[in-house]
């Protein structure tokens, strides 16, 4: 019953099939093997547009990669307070940047809505030298709340960060989940609502390291090579990646998997929200679910091999207050998630109350 | 009527003519020179504990450097919402530190408790290597909202900082004024208390240009003289600044500029206070007076030459609301300020008060 | 006929084996998979002694990272001036040490001896704090120039090393190549010699992508995970490169592998050897093989498909000269070079000399 | 007797006076005082271009920062080998440019010509991303052994450099005593020869401490003001530096100051190798001497009290020799040196001598 994250599943039998044909046999290195152009390509035929892409090993060095080229040393980032690059990349942004400062927004709804943005920078002090000058904004898609941004939101958020001269990031390490929730062209989400730069993770979506920067404006790419070379994310052997990419991108297969993902946990957050005591901490619209729970039952699960995480008790809405004995747990379905492990996981859960009725 | 700030004051006349009389002649360049050492004597003997000391050009380089003393770049370091390292150094804390991030606080005395910190530590993340490792607190005494931490507080806040495993940094900028409001010694509200470096700021009590990074952990002072070279603080003709600190010292000169700036401001809050339609927005316990006021006082203050600064909305209480029309304003006194600048500023905001009535 | 890289060499069977029984079912993430922590022990047992070891995805990483343990920002690192790090890893040094500098030194026979570094930094102006203090060596074993240090060359250099106290780095992305060419233990030529730490490299012996820091003193690994993380080096299916490193020491297969690619090298090294106008710049101890050659048998042999590398001039012994039309051409064998191979490269070198006849 | 650096004598009376009158009264801070925007209009008269000028404290601070604005950090930065970024500055060039690196040149005559840079580029690797990309040319006028570059010399180096697609840097700690030397005008060596940035130090020829980045290609003074900030050399109250810079300028005060303090070194070289014993390093074409001379009358003239320094044994040119007992002592004269000082300091090198003999 693994739930702890999508990053421990196994990976999908065709994109492994490919990364074992591309094992074999001379390609060039770095970069310059067929495998990455090809998926470079497939990439810019996948969100109808033309884009420039580098594939790197890890989604850490693609945010930051990617907010290397839209932030200036002396430069500020929001993003919300929850994100990845705020809370669970160490100080990786500062040292990809070369210094630059993330500006955490905490908001009511777990997203960063147009209003948001304008009021908050209204209220940042900007009176350069002496603050830092914002320059980007970046926001998760999926969010780190397991949220999904409409792409009129998107459009709307990032139509008014280019009207406050900020460039727009999107860490996409669940974008595939994002289109399968909103069954909507990959480019809607991204390019079309403005975004600038996205990080585009296969890792957590069926590969087994893959992840990209791609970009939509490709006078952003200038020098990227070279900051790639430089922290150490290029990648002699790149066919690794980029025939991850390949297999990923092919017929569709990339939003097949997060489709799945996404209907597991739909299901299991069903079921967990029907369970007297626990509730959820926020609706699941991808494929992660947010319970708060007794802790007592989470720390029953795991003893019984459940893999599933206790979360940021900072993570949970503005309103929400934990109660005594609670904890915020997450749930994380993936590809490779079955019935049969929800099913399971509900038994222990409901044995659990009946024991402790 | 100059209440802009304390550092578009002039020098003191003693701090001058020492100054005057070290330019003269040859001495040792970078840190060897008599005056240097002298000075770093004197603030043993001020402080009453051996001290290691370094002299900096600015308050910014003074603060940063010291911090690269108690965070890796890995590190983050807990500090005011308003601090002048959050606010207003633009992102050398990154710079010094290598990558460092600052974990900024709001409370809601504008000062930092040792409860604050033990919530604040409790509830952010902090599952390495994912997240940030806390390393450090800094404090600013006096702080940018004008406070003086009491001995007690200090050493309350300080004590819990240790137990959590922090280094403790004082942003001294006013410290003077601070040492002066309290009458109490200086190792009372620093090395007794607890903390571990101080940043000294004389530039804005009546220097030109001096500041000192004070180890009263001398053990942390290892590699620094590197850290100063690197970072172009080296001056060559070190006298200047350790001439300064001399002249400051000597005969408790500082604190009696202290306590004058001090006494004015008091004056100054007093009057304004009692000014209809101006109220304080945080009680004048140094050399800084904070206070909300119509827009039109300001402006029309401002157009009759009066220095002074319209400051961050953000820095008000969290329980007051601005009202409409209303502008946080700073004044700021000196060691030069007089009764009469106080009594010529209070003309023209009763005059404006009449017209306005 | 590749001749480029042997990192342009395909996988070998068994470490993909192995990698496609790694990639299915669930594993934890972030270096806390089984795969890891077996790699890890195994590295123990391959040389001797108990070891940390962290797994990286490219050598410059693992390179860049290492030297962060031994080389604070304002420290500079000896190393041979056709060094990987010094030439071919763009500025990847200054970013992961926060700013320390190479030094390279230029010796006649392509290797460090002890006397070398001794004079070097006795010549080296080391007035701190305004000249950088050197902090360490760093040697590659294979070197750039295809030599390989004996054990007691190792053992001298890096006791003089030590003596002058700097610590010893090893960059080992051909280490399996060094070891096989001296038919030695692996400790000798690392950890009994004085190596403090090593950069060890499977890429470009027969793995598809895996690199790793392995620390013989394991004081220097404090901190480390967090360097790693920060770096964007922290995979989360970091079973990939541990199930890499297990098959490719499983049974001594790393040096099965080396064998082969060595043996290839030198066959192909003595045939180039005894073609009129053709000479060895270097001579071949491992699997690279340096020659100058007429420009005009270099473009015929790349237009016919040979893929080789004209390579630096700067790479040359201090005594060569390059004569007119004359250049400099690496071949490099791989674990999948075959005899066929470079009969048909010499078919085409002869065809070519008969034709410039 | 002291001739240990300019950098110890003490400051001309006529910069003192304009300090101090400066030092009495308000002043707005930050750079935006009268002295500041007064001083920065006479250097663009000075130079006989606009120019936009930023105030520092120290000469590294003003080398790197200029040089953080042609120099990403993936760049590398040609310089001789002596040059004072490259030796005496420890690691600021890579903290203050975010990690570029110097590449040194040694040459035969101590300084570097068009040829040279030319066939340096060329023979330095350049395939990118692998090795970093050479962005700039960094030149010390006066140069680091003494050396003037003529105005013809200057020319043709920067517009070599031009070619290349560098830009060109010129450390002026000394640059009036390279203008007082060569008689031109400053326009002549600096931005009609193509000098794109120039550090221009008024420390080392009579000020107290004053250093300047002037910006003759204006387009790279984009974000200095953030740069300067963030670096910690913002002042506060900056008149400090711009009145001296007033002073230092003002009726042409800095050449004769500079001519002086050549004048003097004239004197002292001639005399110097007129010594059985001793013979010049370097010809003395500004302020500073440099000779080879037997340590036992090195050690002797600092037991009398005589300052001077043992220089750096690698300073020497290409085809000189140090016998043993020899060392490479530098002499340098300053505003404030006298006739008298130097009669002095020979009266105790004959009697050395005679003793010796």
């Amino acid at each position: 019953m693994n739930f702890g994250s999508d990053n421990q599943a196994g990976v999908s039998p065709r994109i492994l099939h490919t990364l074992v044909e591309a094992a074999s046999g001379i390609q060039s290195a770095y970069g310059n093997d067929e495998w990455s152009q090809r998926a470079e390509h497939m990439l810019g035929e996948a969100f109808g547009t033309p884009v420039k892409v580098f594939f790197v090993t890890t989604g850490t060095a693609a945010n930051c990669l990617a907010l290397s080229t839209i932030a200036q040393p002396w430069n500020a980032v929001v993003c919300h307070h929850m994100a990845h690059i705020a809370v669970d990349e160490n100080s990786a942004p500062a040292l990809f940047t070369g210094g630059a400062s993330l500006l955490p927004i905490a908001t009511d709804n777990g997203k960063i809505s147009a209003g948001d943005l304008a009021a908050f920078v209204a209220r940042t002090p900007h009176d350069a030298p002496h603050n830092m000058v914002i320059s980007a904004l970046s926001i998760s898609q999926v969010t780190e709340n397991g949220l999904v941004y409409q792409p009129q939101e998107m459009a709307a958020l990032a139509t008014q960060a280019h009207a406050l001269g900020l460039r727009v990031h999107m860490d996409g390490a669940r974008l595939a989940n994002a289109v399968a929730a909103l069954q909507c062209h990959p480019g809607d989400i991204t390019w079309r609502a403005g975004v600038d730069v996205l990080s585009l993770g296969a890792s957590k979506n069926g590969a087994l390291m893959a992840e990209a920067v791609v970009f939509f404006d490709q006078a952003l790419a200038q020098n990227f090579s070279l900051r790639i070379k430089r922290s150490g994310q290029l990648v002699s052997k790149s066919r690794t990646i980029g025939a991850q990419f390949c297999a990923w991108l092919e017929g569709g297969h990339w939003l097949e998997l997060a489709r799945h993902a996404n209907a597991m946990a739909s299901k299991l957050s069903a079921a967990l929200a029907a369970t007297p005591g626990v509730r959820l901490s926020w609706p699941t619209q991808a494929n992660e679910v947010f319970v708060l729970m007794p802790i007592a039952l989470y720390e029953q699960l795991r003893a019984q091999g459940v893999r599933c995480t206790d979360w940021y008790a900072s993570s949970v809405p503005a309103g929400t207050q934990l109660q005594a004995g609670e904890v915020v747990v997450r749930f994380v379905s993936s590809w490779s998630s079955t019935d049969e492990e929800i099913a399971a996981l509900m038994d222990l859960v409901h044995s659990h109350q009946r024991q402790a009725a």
